[in-house]
């Protein structure tokens, strides 16, 4: 048996490092494999911040009209002293001019223009005052968001370098699902999308070596992690550890925790697989621990808990060595402890958070003040 | 010229409620559109919560075995005093049993099972012990979990009724968009995606009406609400305005906001149409003040604001009957502007959060203490 500490620093140890190249529409959300460096100034062209006139200065206040730049005209013109030159927002401003008077501020009769007012900024976004050629904009491992792909599209980035998410094959086992609904393959199926990687089933394998074995090889064959659930107990039928340590290397086995004891993790073909027990509670509770912050160390997504604090409602007795995961439904700073039993789903299905109560500890009491971690 | 509170008083009018249904693998995250109500008892035979020995009562203490049941075996056996039957975890108790006496509580020798010590639970999950038959197991509105989806599959529920999420077609404007990159559409495309919508990019339109009215035509053909970016403020080629008053109607344009106040929003053929200003800051800030709402609710996904307390860094001055929005960078509890124009991405694609300096003010001090809206 192996300790949830232990068990996370191994797991902690593996990465996922295969790249790919998507479309900028299909970039959010994901992880920039390479830094990227700005290949020209942002804009890479005086531009004018206001619809106005463009003028060489504000001491003459009369300008006669001589063009007009309308946003997308590219001519390179020129501006003397005394003429000025109508520029829309956005629109390339004359070689020359220093600055823009927006059209609020002049009276126009003819051809003539006249300065009213005070202008105190130039209206003028002068090349690179975005962004400057050879600047490093944004640096490998970012997530790709709403806000930074206006860096990438401004750049004219049209592919982009980003990390692959790992292709993880599901497998439920157990004759008996049949009868009993599978309900862990559509749990882990789940925290494989939250993870953003790439859930896929692959069936559901009978109480028998071959099968396991044979389901197992279909996975590695597509699959870059595994996961199966069930027949990993101490059970007559729970043949997984035999066939994890005859095809590939069991890791750990059993972890000092409850729910969740039975788990094996291990390596076939170097790729990880994890043995998710087979009571539904244990599986989802192991793959809060475990896999969500696995999977998403190997997305290269960010992986952080949201962590509130409140009284426990009732007295959570545990047991010396062991570190229990309660879950709790929250209300008014109240932790309410909704566990039933580890094969009941409604012990979960309707927690708000998860609470931990250490290998050191034996009890946590009423009214104790617990971190709640909270299901996001 | 409309206020922002008013102009979200209207856009929360709006909502989308088509429904269809999905298959269990491809339901997180949806929305359910329907009640769940559970057709059976869960479990709905009683089974053992150990792998041990049924029996009828704990007090002879030697009991003879007769018969084995493993998970998925589902005769209907029945089971005497004096007797036991060895049951699997999961596996279906007997008739008459009343306990399970886990494995490591017994002594065997042949067929002869001793009991030693004392047990305290009866080790069996009733019929109904998870789910009772007829129990409302979760409410329409629900967003499909890790958690909750293990209700939907234990009741053997494979395809689920939920809300269909609205389609958004997505213009970009703009014969400059030649030479300058279309930031606009790359950024709204991430905003539909955040809000769990379906974005489709018709393309871009050039300055004329025609091409206008024909890309919103197809965009309307296919889409449930149209964004369009640029061509809607005063200068001479924008045309949206006038586009939608011909062919739909207006319900706002110009908001009492910076950045952001050209934006118009309208109905064609009773189809939602944003029309987010062309400078990229505007139509990101206003992308988040409007859009991003309004699409969770069309999605029926909750909308909720993260905001932290913190100090601003420098002064920001307002204009008083507008409200401001300032991007910051937070470090340390302070905050950071980092706006340097409305059309420069930088003001903004590497900021954490938005500030809002609300009509009636007309400065925000040094020092002074304020929320922000911090991006997720």
């Amino acid at each position: 048996m192996i300790s949830v500490c232990d068990a996370k620093n191994i797991l902690n140890k593996y990465s996922f490092n295969k790249v790919n190249y998507v479309d900028i529409y299909d970039s959010y959300g994901k992880v920039l494999a390479e830094d990227i460096t700005s290949n020209m100034d942002i804009p890479f062209f005086s531009k004018s911040d206001k619809d106005g006139y463009a003028v060489v200065d504000l001491n003459l206040k009369h300008y006669t009209l001589v063009d007009e730049v309308l946003a997308g005209d590219m001519r390179d013109l020129k501006i003397e002293k005394g003429e000025c030159i109508h520029v829309a927002t956005g629109a390339k401003v004359p070689e020359g001019a220093n600055y823009v008077i927006p059209i609020e501020y002049v009276e126009k009769s003819n051809n003539e223009i006249r300065l009213i007012g005070d202008i105190e900024e130039t209206n003028i976004i002068k090349i690179g005052d975005d962004i400057k050629k050879n600047d490093k904009v944004l640096k490998k491992g970012t997530v790709i968001t709403e806000r930074n792909i206006g860096i990438i599209a401004s750049l004219g980035i049209e592919k982009i370098k980003v990390y692959e998410t790992p292709k993880v094959g599901i497998i439920s086992t157990g004759n008996e699902l049949n009868s009993i609904k599978d309900v862990n393959s559509k749990t882990i199926f789940s925290i494989v999308k939250k993870s953003n990687c790439q859930p896929i089933f692959i069936g559901n394998a009978k109480d028998d070596i071959d099968d396991l074995k044979s389901k197992i090889n279909k996975a590695l064959e597509h699959c870059d992690v595994i996961i199966t659930s069930g027949g990993v107990s101490a059970g007559k039928k729970d043949y997984l550890p035999r066939v994890v340590s005859s095809i590939g290397e069991i890791i750990f086995h059993k972890v000092k925790m409850r729910p969740g004891m039975p788990m094996l993790f291990g390596e076939i073909n170097k790729k990880p697989i994890f043995c998710m027990p087979g009571n539904v509670v244990s599986c989802l509770t192991c793959s809060y621990v475990f896999l969500l912050p696995f999977l998403k160390k190997l997305a290269h997504v960010p992986f952080s808990k949201k962590v509130v604090r409140a009284h426990l409602s009732e007295d959570i007795p545990s047991e010396y060595g062991m570190t229990y995961f309660r879950p709790v439904k929250l209300k008014d700073g109240m932790a309410y402890p909704t566990f039933k039993g580890s094969n009941l789903i409604t012990s979960i299905a309707y927690a708000d958070g998860l609470i931990e109560i250490k290998e050191d500890e034996t009890l946590k009491n009423k009214n104790d003040v617990v971190d709640v971690w909270v299901f996001e």
